[in-house]
């Protein structure tokens, strides 16, 4: 099978920090930080504005909101790398745990229900 | 060309909203609220950990670690749907622009200059 | 001077923490990812809310914020005791720099500005 | 009773909103968003470091670290007030409850039982 554009980046992101020698400061505990820096530096750019302008950002702020997501892919990237997890597949296995949570019939349409099922 | 692993999992991760009609909740204001909150349940399990048993998780909690991992990237991926963003692209773009700002020669080996790279 | 009600909580936290011989867990990076942690159970309950439901919160979902408002206020103090800062001094000298930051006449109603400044 | 310090700090923090107008965009959703993002940028400045340089920091980045907790502090006293909560108080009713969750002679010393306890 041919490499797939998931695998590109991931062997992109390995190779970013073999060249750098980051690997000795990459600890799961350190990365979660970091993860979780770049997901603020994300809320950030929504923090004062409304629902509606966060789905009309303009060109520039959408650019600078592409380059926080991609942070945040590649800190999980490395993260997955360094549990010698399969992200792929992980969100598979979740998506069938989280459709057991939140059963169609019970969950369309209702942010209620959603906000307490997440609670149990 | 064939689909792709992560067009196969974007897939099902807008199947899943779509079905329960949950897009009416999706701002990217309230993703990025619901991914820093996923993104804090990962931090969650590291908090109390020192970095060498963050390296040498038990398989329970290697399980508990995958599933926030997952949720990260199920939210990552619905909020680069909503505001049309292709997330590989970006990651690819993203890691053009870092070697820019960590040279090797510069950043090998070297957390403080990462950090105060990382402040400029 | 009468002890404050702050030097009250402040050594209530204290004791707390003495008598279960946590300060071996309390690094000061131990203390951020808590306080990060129990910052992101605060924004969880308004992640699904418009602006005016979080306005308006029902009083079993506002003794659960108050709850997690105590559990940050609980984390800062135990951090900058460990730090060995004085929070209200801190306060006050940042307040001081924010009014140099956003003077009164720029930053009048103005929410882009608040956050164009933000950046620099 | 003389105004507490604590008090003066809560007068100061309202002043200033008031007068640059931005109690309009201070909703409780915004706030605990600008509240996690400046955890995070406590949080940045502590990803590298291990846990013992995190307790030795030079005089300027204690600095820096305490105007991030003063930042944190003036939201957590913005959001409190928009909710008409009284953080002394919350904190107060909080150690009590805190007290029975983890007792001292179950919880001494014993962060995995801190941890487990947590998940609670």
């Amino acid at each position: 099978m041919a490499e797939s554009d998931f695998d590109r980046i991931r062997k992109q992101v390995r190779q970013f920090v073999v060249e750098r020698d980051w690997d000795q400061f990459h600890s799961p505990k350190n990365l979660s930080m970091a993860l979780i820096v770049e997901a603020a530096e994300l809320v950030e750019h929504f923090q004062w504005l409304t629902e509606e302008q966060s789905c009309n950002l303009s060109p520039e702020k959408l650019t600078e909101v592409e380059q926080e997501l991609a942070d945040i892919q590649v800190y999980l990237i490395s993260l997955a790398e360094k549990l010698k997890l399969d992200i792929v597949a992980a969100v598979e296995k979740k998506l069938v745990l989280n459709a057991q949570k939140y059963p169609v019939e019970k969950a369309r349409g209702n942010s209620k229900k959603y906000t307490e099922h997440k609670k149990t």
